[in-house]
C-alpha cells in the first residue's frame, strides 16, 4: 500500500462540484494565495478502515479557522463528499478490503488566485508517511523550544482584530523549521515552552500526560490549539473512568508523569521517550498498552453515528 | 499594457536550465512547500524601461533569506538569466518600445515537493496593478497597528535559532490580513509599530520620514526587514546632499515630520496622506516632487553597470 498513488479530488468551493485531479499533474496555480503568501487553512484526518474518523470535530475546526481567516464558510456535506469520494477511491485502488486501509486524508482550502478571487479547495488521499508508522511503535525522542515569538493576548489581542491565533492555517513554516532543526540535532519531535516554561503544545501535536488515573492536558485557546484527537481521546476516557482536565503543566510536569504522550489525527499517539536527550522513566508494557489502546479506540470512532 | 498576459519562466535551481510556463495553466503540486506550509521565500523587483531595477540588492537579499530558510544557495546567474528572459518576452508581447515598458517581476523560491524533495523555483512578469499606480499619484491613508505578534531577540532569540527573522518568506498571511482589515476600516496600507509605540515597517514596504534636510527610517533588522528601496534611495540621497539615518521614531514623530513615505520596490514611492484618520499637513508641492523624484531616480539606477 506504500507506493500507492495518492487520489486528489478538487472541490468547487460554493456549487459544490468534485472534480478527480491527476496526481501526477500540477494544479495549483502562480498567484494562488497559498503560493504567495501561505494564505488558507487545512485539516489533516485519519482514514482507519476505510472511514474518517473524527469527521465532526474535522469539519467544526476547519470552519471555525475559515471564519478566522475570513473566507467564505465552507460547506460541511461538500467536505463530507468530496472526502467520502476520494476515499472510495483509494479504498478501490488498493485492492485491499475496506476494514485494512489506513490513509491520510487532508483538506485544503486557500483564499485562491489573485487574479480570479475565488477559493481554491482540494482533498487529498493518501499512504500514511513511514516514519509516522515507525513513531507509532518507537515512540518519540522530543526537544523542548520556545516559539521565539509571543502572540499578543488579553487586551494586547485587540490591539490586531485581525490576526488569526487559533486558525489552523498554512502558515507553518515557523513549526516546519523548528521540526528541521530538531532532527538535524537527533530529536524527533518538539513540545513547545513559553518563556515561563509553560507547555503549550507539539509541533504538530498536543501533548498529554499521563499520572495515575489522571489525563492531563495544557489549557487550549491562544496560542495553544485545541486538538481534535486530544478532544476525542478525553470524551473517551471519562466515560472509562479516568480524571481528565486541562491544566497549566510545565517540562517538570511531563519529567515527574507516569506517561507523556503527542497524540495528532494520522500519527494518533506517539509515546514521548526522551525529553531535551533526558530518558524519561518507560512504563510497564501495561499501563502503556492500557494508554495505546485508549487512543486507538478514541480513533475509532465511527465518522458518522 | 494592463490587459497583458504574465510572463512564467521555471527555473531548475541546480542546473539553471529554464522553461517558459503557460501563464494560464497551473504549475505548481498539491504538496509543494509553498502550498502545504508557506514555506519558501520571494523578491519583487520593478521592471522600468524594461531593465530590473536594483537586481544586485535584490539577489543579495534572496540568497540571504534562502540561507536563513535552510535552502540551497540559488545562483545570481540563473536568476538573472530568468529575469532577463522573461523580461524579454513580455516586452515583445507588449508591442511597445522597452522604455516604455514597467512591469512587476516576483521571484518564488519553495523548499519544493514533499514527494521529491527538490526546491521549485519561478520567474513572473506581469502588469503593475492599477491600485499600485493610484497610490502612486494619490498617496495612502495608514492606519498603524500592533503586529499582535513579538518576536523574541537577543538571549531570547537563541532560544529559537532555526527561526527565519529577516527572511522575506512566504509567510505573509498575517500582513494580508491586517491590509484586508484596513482596507475594509477605509484606509489604504498599514504601518507596524511596537507595544512601546516604536514605529517598524510598512506591511509590505519600509517607512521613510522627511524634516527638512533630513531622511530617516526605522533602524532595521530584527524584526524591521532591511529595504531594498529604501537603501537604494539612502545611496543615492546622500550623494545629493540629504543627511540620511536610521532611527528611532514613534508615530508623533511621523506626524510632526514635513512628509511621510511608504516605499517598496514596485509600488515605488507613495506619500502617506492620513495616520489613523488623521490628515497629515501637505508639503508644497515643490517638496512633494523633491521627493517622488530622488525615489524616481533611485528606482531608475541601471541593473546591470
Amino acid at each position: 500500500m506504500r507506493a500507492q498513488q495518492p487520489v486528489i479530488y478538487l472541490v468547487e468551493p460554493f456549487g459544490g462540484s468534485l472534480r478527480r485531479q491527476n496526481a501526477n499533474l500540477p494544479h495549483v496555480y502562480w498567484d494562488d494565495a497559498a503560493v504567495t503568501r501561505g494564505d488558507g487553512c487545512f485539516e489533516t484526518i485519519l482514514i482507519r478502515h476505510g472511514e474518517p474518523v473524527n469527521l465532526a470535530a474535522h469539519v467544526q475546526r476547519f470552519q471555525s479557522s475559515a471564519q478566522l481567516l475570513g473566507l467564505p464558510a465552507p460547506e460541511a456535506a461538500t467536505w463530507e463528499k468530496a472526502t467520502a469520494e476520494a476515499v472510495g477511491d483509494f479504498v478501490r485502488e488498493s485492492g485491499l478490503d475496506a476494514a485494512e486501509v489506513e490513509a491520510k486524508c487532508q483538506w485544503t482550502y486557500t483564499r485562491g488566485r489573485e487574479s480570479t478571487g475565488v477559493p481554491s479547495a482540494w482533498v487529498t488521499v493518501r499512504p500514511i508517511p513511514q516514519e509516522q508508522l515507525d513513531q507509532r511503535e518507537n515512540g518519540v525522542r522530543v526537544m523542548t523550544a520556545q516559539r521565539g515569538y509571543t502572540l499578543a493576548s488579553g487586551s494586547d489581542a485587540e490591539a490586531a482584530p485581525w490576526l488569526t491565533v487559533g486558525a489552523k492555517s498554512l502558515n507553518y513554516a515557523a513549526a516546519m523549521a523548528a521540526l528541521r532543526w530538531a532532527k538535524q540535532n537527533g530529536y524527533d519531535d518538539v513540545i513547545y515552552v513559553d518563556a515561563s516554561g509553560r507547555v503549550l503544545e507539539g509541533a504538530t501535536s498536543s501533548v498529554l500526560v499521563v499520572s495515575g488515573g489522571k489525563l492531563r492536558t495544557p489549557v487550549t485557546g491562544g496560542d495553544v490549539l485545541p486538538g481534535t484527537t486530544q478532544a476525542a481521546v478525553f470524551t473517551l476516557a471519562e466515560r472509562d473512568g479516568w480524571k481528565c482536565k486541562e491544566k497549566a503543566l510545565t517540562v517538570a510536569d511531563l519529567r515527574g508523569a507516569d506517561q507523556v504522550w503527542l497524540v495528532s489525527s494520522v500519527r494518533g499517539g506517539v509515546r514521548v521517550t526522551t525529553i531535551d536527550g533526558e530518558e524519561l522513566p518507560a512504563p510497564s508494557k501495561k499501563d502503556e498498552k492500557k494508554l495505546r489502546q485508549l487512543i486507538d479506540a478514541a480513533l475509532a470512532t465511527p465518522a458518522t453515528s
